[in-house]
């Protein structure tokens, strides 16, 4: 008798509601964003700078994600966007269950882009996916330049890399082409960008990054909508 | 029939390791720190600037816990310490469990001092007794003001806050009275001192602190002994 092999992919319950929450963003037509990083690597600076660019003219939703406080929350609402915040209660993740429970209460039909901003936390956050198009990891100069292969899960797992604070660069020792090298070789896939979301250095690039994304989502959109009639 | 009430301490196996721990280290009659913050915040630097200073004199062990490498351990022992790496390979902690299974590869008893350097993570860490005398949670300025009320559980835990990189403070928005209040808010028992271990302003406090800690140490157990006898 021949010996069949068949390979069966368990998912795991993170995995499923994942699936499901693409699907809803999708029917939705947004573009969803899952930023990581460490704590005070500047996630909510960078939505901020972000809001100030393209909140008058796209509509954007943040779901913030916290052990405690409402102070992200706060912060981007003041810059115009909406959106919710999760506070964990001491869970170091957001998880794609978190996300499916707020999904009922955040206007997706008008929204362009999501940004999810995950808990400050270079470890755990890496390998829950919540059903987003691109999976941020953010780098703050000052963290020092060794952080790629010293957590290399993220690295694995994100299509986007920004370098954040590079205005604080003359003061640091830190070797960027290093660590642009480590995360190449990491995942050879992954894009970077460097940028200072408090002075504004590089913000240009990155806004038409992000616009590019939306379009391209949105061509895939109307493809797939053809291609379905 | 009276009603009596019996409180009874369900203790985790953590918790029980970590009990067997602290004896160990009694034992050995050696300081022991367990230090804790974001990736980048200067921990292993921290450490450099330590040895530095006191190695010449006093034995120091470090237990480095990281996901992946030893680059961190590399740079200890170039400064003077022996030690070990434990490498958790994705895991977000340190546990009881993990020291346990190190120890017996340290020569404790001719060692001062133990500085057991924390996977890069601000939340899970923080409620693992190691068996450790001082819970060090080490803040770098560059994560900028808001941290404590953030990442709370830390801040209740802790014995010592330092905050690192005061050097770069001149190029920050940052509002240190502010995290002052907020960590005397959460834990008005948790001392705080400020330092550069880069620059090295502050580190003679810091230095003075550690052979306070280190003494009062020694007499405890002195004294102890005294009373068994």
């Amino acid at each position: 008798m021949a010996k069949v092999s068949i390979e069966k992919r368990i998912l795991s319950e993170n995995d499923r509601i994942a699936i499901e929450n693409r699907k809803t963003f999708a029917d939705a037509g947004v573009l969803v964003l899952n930023i990581i990083s460490s704590p005070g690597s500047g996630k909510t600076t960078l939505l901020e700078a972000t809001l100030d660019r393209i909140a008058r003219e796209l509509a954007v939703l943040v779901i913030e994600g916290d052990v405690s406080t409402e102070r992200d929350m706060d912060r981007v609402r003041a810059r115009g966007a909406g959106g919710i915040q999760i506070n964990t209660g001491g869970g170091c993740h957001l998880s794609a269950k978190m996300i499916r429970e707020v999904l009922g209460e955040l206007d997706l039909e008008s929204a362009d882009i999501v940004f999810i901003e995950n808990v400050g936390n270079l470890i755990c956050p890496s390998t829950y996916d919540l059903g987003e198009d691109v999976r941020l990891v953010l780098l703050s100069a000052t963290e020092g330049d060794d952080k790629p292969m010293k957590y290399p899960s993220i690295f694995h797992e994100a299509s986007l890399a920004i370098l954040n604070k590079t205005d604080l660069l003359p003061h640091l020792i830190y070797d960027t082409e290093k660590v642009m090298k480590e995360i190449a070789v990491l995942n050879p896939n992954c894009e970077i960008l460097r940028l200072s979301a408090l002075q504004g250095e590089g913000m240009d690039t990155w806004i038409d990054w992000l616009r590019e994304k939306l379009a391209a989502k949105r061509g895939e959109q109307t493809s797939g909508a053809r291609r379905g009639t």
